[in-house]
């Protein structure tokens, strides 16, 4: 069985790319339609929390059948991610550890510790 | 450097959290207030191609400059889709390559070559 | 001043009109685009609530600078509706008096008082 | 029959807190809950044009049976926005026409005819 640990973000894609090289579905993975399939794929994972309060939100993660339904939810966001960096040949770990690297310093731990907005910004988190 | 051939998706999924960890933002990343995240950066990305034809999009995505912001917004929604998964323990791969398996069946390969709907259901592409 | 009592949805469709026709934005706003936008800026909407709790949200939406700043983001989304009715020469009224006439039979009160969801789905809200 | 002619905002107001009233669905229609769905509904409005290319969406918005599909993913989306409103009593054409004036002196007209970006930012649309 496949897991994080083992698999690489390439294997990944390669497997996105199959998908839609069986299917010569490549005229509609246009930058352009990717970017609204991420958004609408979003969507539809937001829609699983949408009327939930944040405890119930939490609840709800921990049942199997929501649990799995969240999962595929995600699975179909980051299907549509992988395919975009397929369609503009991005390296999406570089990519992600280069944000990462920008969000260091853009948002030090020692201002930010347990807040989402700088202090002097004003409101408390 | 690292690459997606090299990367392993467990090795993301680490940085995002060491990221999180050193700020102590966990009680802010909830499922709710994520899948809202992800939907957010799905926009930002969205904007890059807002007004441009689909032709001026697939250019524009060849202008190195252009190349880089569009990677970075891409990072931002899969930063958070990793985040999620983290905040919820949910194996990313076994999930994209479940969803992948689901869609060979629901999208078979002869039907929908060259097509996003079944032929029957009329409007051909 | 206006005020919501004394504006018909035709008149704040044709203030936008006159904005979009004095920039010659027709080429821009295709069905297609005016989609993306009002996604977009519903994200932007969001943002002002990302990481707050719920009782967070509520009291930020009191305080009279965050009211104004939610109001544009508000007034941003409805634009482009507006924008988009112009586009098709869609009637919104009507369609959202037919909208709600549908939801009042999709949604019967007794079924639905207090509750999101159908009691025999399950879940109690 | 009513049309947007003679159809006040204030009405349309009305009818929407008459629907969320009857069904006492104050507590779910929080601002943070709102903006969550409005970005929902704006992702099915988008997913009508998610594959199309710029023409064949607009050819589809002709189609009787599609443009009333529009109109009612349409009507949903502007449906959470008046509920936003009323939830946070706020006034729509003030906030719309207040936005049409500040993105009149944003964007004037001289400069920004026939194209979404200043001259001088570059790239001619």
């Amino acid at each position: 069985m496949t897991t994080d640990g083992d698999t690489t973000v390439g294997a990944l894609r390669q497997a996105v790319a199959r998908f839609v090289d069986g299917r010569e579905w490549w005229p509609f993975h246009t930058p352009k339609n990717l970017s609204m399939s991420i958004a609408i794929e979003a969507a539809e994972l937001m829609e699983r929390f949408q009327w939930l309060t944040a405890e119930e939100a939490q609840q709800a993660s921990q049942v199997p059948a929501e649990r799995s339904c969240i999962a595929d939810e995600l699975a179909d966001v980051v299907i549509y991610c992988l395919s975009l960096s397929n369609a503009l040949d991005l390296d999406v770990s570089s990519a992600v550890l280069g944000k990462l690297q920008i969000n260091e310093h853009r948002y030090p731990a020692d201002e930010f510790r347990g807040r989402f907005r700088r202090p002097e910004r004003g409101k408390k988190v």
